[in-house]
């Protein structure tokens, strides 16, 4: 625990819009400490993301180390980004004031060993942007599914489509050889796939409660939310969001609990293949109520008891 | 039209229990005249399949052409078939009277592009088997795609998991090469995937009104299908059978009506990694119920207006 009392969390993020929404659900959640953030090249650049994730904080009126991560998946090149999703800047070209903080030394691996050992067996990750810098910080601490508690990693496509392919998610799909390394890896994960995140979207009424608050984040966050409603409406056939990240971010902190969520095997297609980035989730058990399968140590999220948007909200009002 | 004013419809199978169904439920069909039958090596080898066939067609008091066809699948060998879903001789170890028949000289695909010939634009296909032999016929006759005038698949497994890997259905995954080939030619396909064929099972009560009804085509499937409810009960959870071959039978000749049926993009991961088998179809506009994609002619049966059991029960009761 930290001196508050409260767990300590590192996250892992690409800030785009979705991301802002979970940075901000965690700086107003009680249950964790922020005691470190590190960015990946994903909806942005990894420089972007931890500009766009310093001024987050710094308008939500909260502090931890930022460090940049990697700018390129583990194979391949970061070219371009998703600014058709999440705007040129990544948060909906909605500028927010610059923060005068800067990024720590070191990048985003090293930042994640460090904080592994100063928290040893209590650290808990977020992952919500493609999983390299996880993949790196276990090749330079293979000892670091030991120290680390548990993963929650927003990703993946189980028993529904992708949404940068017919099978593959963004956040593995833009790095598949690093996912497969983590997910691979000896420690306990929480998969949040596209098959809860598309299920419990935020709607047009819930922004304009953002929007309309008067308070300066939910506000900023309303804002920026109608560039990522204008993309979401071509898939949903109407303004609305997925809310992937924030919940993930709400499960990682133990506040929203899934319904159906069975540890199964999971692996992460790396082939040059059609299936390229899909996570191969294990689900034959499904006429025997997803039981869990032996060894499995992936627990993925196929449903919650609860319907998430009520809870973001209240969280991202109160700040 | 046939003689009979009926559509011709060719059968390719492997035949097994559910096939045995399929071909029974065809026998006592009006809407078609089977003109012909191939057989593959699947659930039983390509020469059983011609056996149990010839012999389900005497029980019924039919007959048409039956052709041998492939031993093996495109690549890799045909080695053991399904004896543990079917009994080791495809009928649930349970004997029917020899039927004094023999199959015609030439293989399957040499029969499928004879009928195609001779039912120029009007030949149907049905094929629930892996692909081979559609495949072997479509390399011999470039044209054949012009002379067929559809193909109805059972196969594939679309929004669910599969079933002989997390992600592949035995039809497809047991010979991917042909049924990537058969996907991709241009003739209007109906893919029946596991999807509907699942969901819509046969029950006990189902079987013991087959096994009681007196008649010896009835009672026969009702006998073979207790060694098939017992392997259905290792995923279902209890004794049930899933209808896979009837169903795609059902579709092909008119008598079910598909409720939700995309044509959409569909590719088969030929790959040697984790998806080898899967058939990838681009169901990302599901938010949008389901639109056909301009230029695909593959329809996926996603799920159907009204429950297939009675109407199964129905004719094969009246044969």
């Amino acid at each position: 625990m930290t001196a508050a009392g409260r767990m300590p969390l590192y996250v892992d993020c690409d800030t785009g819009i979705d991301d802002a929404l979970a940075l901000c659900y965690l700086v107003a959640s009680p249950e964790i400490d922020l005691v470190g953030i590190g960015t990946v090249s994903g909806n942005v650049s990894s420089a972007l993301a931890a500009r766009n994730t310093l001024d987050l904080l710094a308008l939500s009126g909260a502090s931890c180390p930022v460090a940049v991560g990697a700018a390129h998946p583990l194979a391949g090149r970061f070219t371009e980004g998703a600014a058709h999703v999440h705007g040129d800047d990544g948060l909906g070209n909605h500028p927010l004031p610059a923060a005068t903080t800067a990024p720590v030394e070191g990048d985003a691996a090293d930042l994640l060993i460090a904080l592994a050992h100063e928290w040893a067996g209590e650290l808990r990750i977020l992952a919500i942007g493609p999983l390299t810098n996880l993949a790196e910080a276990l090749r330079r601490e293979p000892r670091l599914p030991e120290l680390v508690r548990d993963v929650t990693i927003m990703g993946g496509a189980a028993l529904v489509p992708g949404n940068i392919s017919p099978v593959a998610e963004a956040n593995i799909g833009n790095d598949p050889e690093a996912a497969a390394l983590v997910l691979a890896a000896s420690w306990p994960v929480t998969l949040v796939p596209l098959d809860v995140t598309l299920s419990n979207p935020l709607l047009e009424a819930d922004r304009m409660r953002l929007l309309e608050s008067g308070r300066p984040v939910a506000t900023a966050l309303g804002g920026m939310l109608d560039f990522y409603f204008d993309f979401n409406a071509t898939f949903y056939g109407e303004r609305r969001s997925a809310l992937h990240d924030p919940l993930a971010a709400a499960i990682a902190v133990g506040a929203v609990v899934p319904a159906v969520a069975p540890r199964v095997q999971v692996v992460v297609d790396t082939t040059g293949g059609p299936g390229r980035g899909q996570t191969i989730c294990d689900l034959r058990g499904r006429f025997l109520g997803f039981p869990d399968q032996p060894g499995a140590h992936v627990r993925v999220v196929l449903s919650l008891a609860d319907d998430f948007a009520p809870h973001l909200l209240e969280r991202l009002l109160a700040l």
